[in-house]
């Protein structure tokens, strides 16, 4: 993980100037002046400039508190705090703005106080983590602080005397700068969103006071040998084609430092060309998140993630406003642009304001497209695949995960699978039990049952072996492997493929999944799910559907606990879960139906021998009711090897003005199984009376080989991994 | 409730041409004329009429299936059976609207197919209804075909020979009156919402053929001694001011028959004034049911109501461009017919779409404001208010309920409130257990859930007595009485208080319950809730807050049931509720917090001795998965008299953009009690730092009666049946 290219070597070696001009981290001069010039021009920019001069206004000519820090996150003075920082940023750029010197010592008085204060802090009294911090519970909000603060100083710094940039430097700058260099040093050092964080902090801070060691350490990491720091992050978080391993939630808000880090050094020193580094990976990284948003713009909730957050978020904005001024305009960012309705009063942001205001048409929806990103710095370690069909609001999203851990925010969720579909989470992936910003739930932090439930395997949309999670719920164990992809097609898009292997997270089990979606004709869409599980042991499989909706019915008799309820379990998150109803069906395929946003949804499984179903709702052992409550349909197998066989079919339509039902049965009517062993998978699956076929090789992949089977009634042949035959031909 | 107006029987002496001009039922010729005229002009019309269009011509040409009656709501036939009547209606307004014979045949063909299977038809196969349908599963789905076949007939009637005429009329029409006026002449003079559409199918058919008989069996019922039938339905089922005793659900559904047949009665008949009897009776229902919407226009879900509907609905579309055409233009109805966005395609349809066309602004919001409707035929059986504050998404709104039991469909909700603010609703009434149009669902009807959970006085938020729902759940015993209103003020914004009370929904014990929904300086709402039950034997009363939203927390000690789950209760409901978790409280101002939609509410309350509370949530005894799962949160208290008082507060946002949250706790602070007896309520309640006091008398609700109380500490006097002080002042 830690090698680095040679590209950022000679990084190293370019100059910064000594005599720096100001402002240069948010905007420089020249940026400033054009802006000022444009502000009553297009309605976005006018509107962004009203409301942040409004805020600011609101605060000229008062005493603004800098408490000395006591309440954890959503109490008043770490929010007092946040809306500082803020403040500060945007009076600074008011002064910019308007020449109006009110601004800058509004700024400048903050400034002084923090200079007074933070001298004098210890850890924050809240601080729980492992990386505290001291003007907020822990260090990562500091470095929030460091970031806006920095940028602020720097935009009134030629307002400044000698003396009160010496006071502001030492007192409120250095102690901050210190504690995470010295004190938190092996923190700063790590190769993690918080520290990309850390490193912008300290980075800007370096530039806007004008200290080359700052700026080295940001770059280069507190020993300043490359090993860590921003270059490092650049190199390390990312996969060749812009996938974070964390995932899209924490692309989001690492996305910020990364830009805006990079923007001012871009300003300061260009022949850096930072923003060309790795072959333009910031841009990469925001198109790749931004794909991985569902159409109503939320982040698709893989890992801890929160699902309020979308691409209107501050973060976004100000990436996307960073990007458009480097890497040029693109339709895509304008129509999310249009739906933040907010821009930053610097170039990109004015410029965007313009293409608002004279663009005759912007798209309702981000161009959304089947995409496939590799995990891993070298992008060999697995990766994540959204497959995707139709567009606009009939938009249908299959996430496939078969991706490494994604550090320390990972879910045990390998071969998980999540359905978007209408704008709606079909199959749900819990994200993340927390809830940010509200005191009142555990000071806003990672709640107890975010890694005792929201992380463990059964909240997920794919096996668990023994009601255990993968990796048995070991993040590190989980950090030194990864899955693998075993082929895709995604050319044909009637039919996207796309198969994956996990051998690691359970010892002696191979787990191996490949999903299919497919476009029928007639408007019919399903998804396929051919999922193995192999061993040479006994063991209990249990596949839940996390469904979100309505119980319609399902296709067999099952029995109610209608007086009395248990969990499903005793550990491993099956403690959360309450046993609603339980059925054992045999030789059968079992269907089940749910509504969702008037769209009717079935789940039809194969059964062999027997199985055991469960229908199942999150919230037991909740006692301070954390977690929402949340319905799932589970499939339980036992044997050796064992195969899970199901169709997910997206069909009908329910119009409650008209009291309507069209299409509300399931069109899926029989799930066969021909053969399935280690080399061979042929399934048949009966659609309205016909028939689709599919056949796949399970370990060679070429695309030229050629196979032949002899089935009792049939014979197969076919070239390459896998074949699919629609009532007898392909699909287009 | 028999007793006609004087009025009505002068209706009856009018005299129906014999010679009738067609078309005259959905609009006359040269209404349609103007139409043609305009159906390019404006774009809602253009929009309104190509759908129709379109949909029809997909039919043109084609033998359309009439198939033999088999399957229940949701099934092929009752939905082919309902898309038929509509295309049967659209094809003759396209018939008159063109000039193009293609349409009338189409409607011929279809007309003389029904013509051939109506005679044939016996009672419905899944009849399951005391009155059972023939086309359809029950009766009142073939009224809805008699109103727009006969419609239909209407419209193409120029067309047809005498002897299509009267295969139409014989075939078609007769054997469907006959069962309506003849075997089920019991249901047919039911006065009830069902057989509106009864007299209003009857009716329509009686003018589209010339049937004298039938439009007077229709307007008088079918004895013809107007004890019945349609004017009668006008007379009884409304109060004066036009409040409709089964709910707004109820009245959407309708109005549509009321305002189709008046529309063709004073086509055919204008000196019968039909639209101005009553002092405009369907206006003021108009009118009063869309003051009954949220901001969405969602109906308030009171009784058995579903909660998809909304003022867009097909039934408002109608009664909204009758309702313009004849009571003039409103802006309100302009607001409306723009979120519709569609028209009849008849005279006050094209008027609206010119005026949606024409108009410069178009309010966002309905024009909702704070508005009490009695009860009863006289207007002397309860009623309810509307209490509200704010306006567009900003509006909060607390409806009280102290009607009479509002027919079969009414639930045991005596004196209960609902609240809804910012679009949401906050306190929430269950509204019906069925999904009408999913035949899976028990064939769209009710289901067992609908009386045994969703009806029951436990799923309110209201009073229970020992566990037993008001009027023992018996409808028939709750009809034979109703709540009473004791005063009301609501001339004051800042102020708006009503009071009522109950005394027979148990056997000697009294509920008297004022609500107060106070505008506090700082932008505080407060609802203040004093509830009484007064006896004098010992009783448990349990008060239930079905609260819509995250459970955040409460102020004292409670345990949670983590590991099983018990019901509530056995019977009334009880038996479909989860216990999650329990306390025991005691002398103490007790408050529990939850979020919905990013915005905090608080409800605190008294508890004076001791009381029980619960958390709970309902899904318990559902072996069909019928039910919603929905938090409650319920303070349980036992004894004679006890008094509830308590204050549900709206404070502070969460915004989870910027991770912020204000005024995340409630501003209340305790509730006092200082004097509670039959004579007087005083209560003092803090709210950060300042004290509101009220003082309510509870017997003599004279405007001018002075009252003095000398209380341990102070002396109270003031005038009228109640007093609140905020700080030693008024509000304003």
């Amino acid at each position: 993980m830690l090698r680095l290219p040679i590209l950022t070597v000679l990084l190293f070696v370019s100059v910064f100037s000594n005599a720096q001009q100001h402002p240069v981290t948010f905007f420089t001069k020249s940026e400033a002046a054009e802006v000022k010039k444009k502000v009553g021009a297009f309605p976005v920019l006018t509107h962004s400039y009203n409301e942040i001069k409004k805020e600011v206004d609101g605060f000229v000519g008062k005493d603004v508190d800098v408490p000395f820090p006591k309440d954890p996150a959503g109490g008043y003075t770490h929010d007092k705090h946040k809306a500082n920082y803020t403040l500060m940023f945007n009076g600074g750029i008011l002064y910019n703005l308007t020449g109006d010197i009110k601004y800058a010592a509004l700024v400048k008085n903050m400034l002084l106080k923090y200079a007074v204060l933070n001298p004098t802090l210890k850890n924050h009294p809240q601080a729980t983590s492992a990386s505290p911090g001291r003007i907020f519970w822990q260090a990562l909000n500091d470095a929030n602080w460091m970031v806006y603060a920095g940028m602020a100083y720097d935009l009134i710094y030629n307002s400044l005397n000698v003396a009160d940039r010496k006071k502001i430097e030492e007192g409120a700058f250095k102690p901050e700068v210190d504690y995470f260099t010295k004190d938190l040093r092996g923190w700063f050092d790590r190769i993690h969103n918080h520290n990309v964080w850390a490193s912008a902090g300290v980075g800007i801070i370096g530039i806007a006071s004008n200290n080359r060691e700052y700026i080295d350490i940001a770059l280069k990491g507190s020993d300043k040998d490359g090993k860590t720091g921003f270059i490092a992050q650049m190199n390390q978080l990312f996969s060749p084609d812009g996938y974070y391993t964390e995932g899209p939630y924490y692309v989001r808000y690492a996305i910020l430092p990364y830009m805006l880090f990079a923007n001012a050094l871009n300003n300061t020193n260009p022949s850096l060309k930072i923003f060309e580094h790795r072959n333009k990976i910031l841009q990469k990284a925001l198109m790749t998140c931004l794909q991985q948003t569902n159409t109503d713009g939320v982040f698709f909730p893989m890992n801890d993630a929160i699902k309020d957050k979308d691409y209107t978020t501050n973060e976004i904005v100000t990436a996307i406003n960073i990007a458009w001024k480097v890497y040029g305009n693109d339709d895509g960012l304008l129509t999310i642009a249009n739906k933040q309705n907010r821009v930053m009063l610097n170039k990109g942001g004015s410029s965007i304001a313009a293409a608002l205001a004279t663009k005759k048409s912007i798209t309702a929806f981000y161009p959304y497209k089947t995409i496939e990103s590799t995990d891993g710095v070298k992008g060999n370690e697995g990766g994540i695949s959204v497959l995707r069909n139709g567009s606009g609001n009939t938009l249908t999203s299959l996430i496939f995960k078969y991706a490494s851990q994604g550090m320390g925010h990972g879910h045990f969720d390998r071969l998980n699978i999540n359905l978007f579909d209408k704008g709606n989470e079909i199959l749900q992936d819990y994200g993340s039990a927390r809830f940010i910003g509200i005191e009142q739930k555990y000071g806003g932090r990672y709640l107890p049952e975010n890694a005792a439930y929201a992380a463990q395997t059964i909240a997920h949309n794919t096996i668990v072996v023994d009601e255990t999670s993968h990796f048995n719920g070991n993040s590190e164990l989980g950090e030194k492997s990864h899955a693998q992809k075993l082929f895709s097609a995604i050319s044909n898009p009637s039919v996207l493929v796309v198969s994956a292997k996990e051998n690691n997270a359970y010892q002696r089990i191979g787990l191996q999944r490949t999903v299919y979606m497919l476009q029928l004709p007639d408007e019919k869409k399903l998804v396929v799910d051919i999922y193995n599980a192999t061993s040479s042991d006994e063991h209990q499989y249990d596949l839940p559907f996390q469904y979100n909706g309505q119980f319609i019915n399902p296709s067999f008799k099952y029995t109610a606990n209608t007086k009395k309820q248990e969990t499903l379990g005793l550990k491993n998150g099956y403690q959360f879960i309450w046993k609603e109803a339980e059925a054992t069906v045999a030789d059968t395929t079992v269907q089940f139906t749910f509504l969702n946003s008037h769209i009717y949804y079935t789940v039809s499984s194969l059964v062999q021998d027997s199985a055991k179903i469960f229908f199942t709702r999150s919230g037991a052992n909740d006692p301070n009711f954390n977690i929402r409550r949340e319905p799932a349909y589970i499939i339980r197998k036992k044997g050796k090897d064992q195969a899970f066989i199901s169709v997910i079919e997206i069909h009908g339509k329910y119009d409650p003005i008209y009291e309507f039902s069209t299409n509300a049965y399931p069109a899926v009517q029989e799930i066969k199984l021909l053969l399935n062993n280690s080399d061979f998978t042929v399934a048949e699956i009966i659609v309205a009376g016909k028939k689709i076929m599919i056949a796949q090789s399970n370990k060679d992949f070429e695309k030229t080989k050629k196979h032949s089977l002899n089935l009792t009634n049939e014979k197969i042949e076919w070239t390459g991994p896998y074949s699919l035959l629609y009532d007898g031909k392909g699909l287009k």
